[in-house]
């Protein structure tokens, strides 16, 4: 059995509720050409953990794809804040994904959204899946 | 400056691959009835935080808002296998939301979901908000 994993813990948030609410949410719609599919697929995938990885502002780019349409996917972005975004733009993996993928990209529309709890959205992620 | 937050540690990730890959995800599609809008926010903030707080297989329900278009919702849900999706269908707090906003919701589509990258999908929320 495992640790219990805390993502973002609750003493935490407490301070951290200011930053959250700056903190820019939404999720890109994307309609991909099937012939390109699996290489958009692999393009996705490269971008999401690199940027995570490299990129403090970068709290989640989480993509997936529809399984009843499978040229349809769907990305959840939350950045810290709008200059996390703005430089998250300015990255030569993001620049390398937007150049090597346009060409595939069908359709595209980015959604803001508004979580319903931001000052506790942290806490939606407070687990991990190892118990 | 806030200690670095770790959701799902990599050490963990190896453990817990076979686990992530039994994950279920999806996107429930919701839009709702514009006079009953707000009633249903508080409802879906509700439900989202008392399942994730007390289902271990709830990994994350995190209800959002479109905010081009606010009677659209969108909610990610990762539930830890099928069996914990099957459990949360009976809990207490869902049946109250299902039925208490039964006459809220004017359509509503389950959409089945695959990671682009399940094996390494709890890094992507491996970040606190608070630097």
């Amino acid at each position: 059995m495992a640790t219990a994993i805390v993502g973002f813990a609750s003493e935490q948030m407490s301070a951290s509720t200011n930053s959250m609410a700056n903190c820019l949410v939404r999720i890109a719609e994307i309609e991909v050409y099937p012939e390109h599919l699996e290489a958009y697929l692999a393009a996705g995938r490269a971008v999401g953990a690199e940027s995570v990885a490299k990129e403090p502002g970068v709290i989640c780019i989480f993509p997936m794809q529809k399984k009843e349409q499978p040229t349809q996917i769907r990305i959840v972005e939350i950045y810290r804040n709008e200059a996390a975004y703005k430089a998250h733009l300015e990255t030569p993996h993001f620049k390398k994904y937007k150049t090597g993928t346009l060409h595939m990209v069908k359709s595209l529309h980015l959604a803001p959204m508004q979580p319903l709890d931001a000052a506790n959205m942290g806490l939606i992620f407070k687990k991990g899946t190892d118990k």
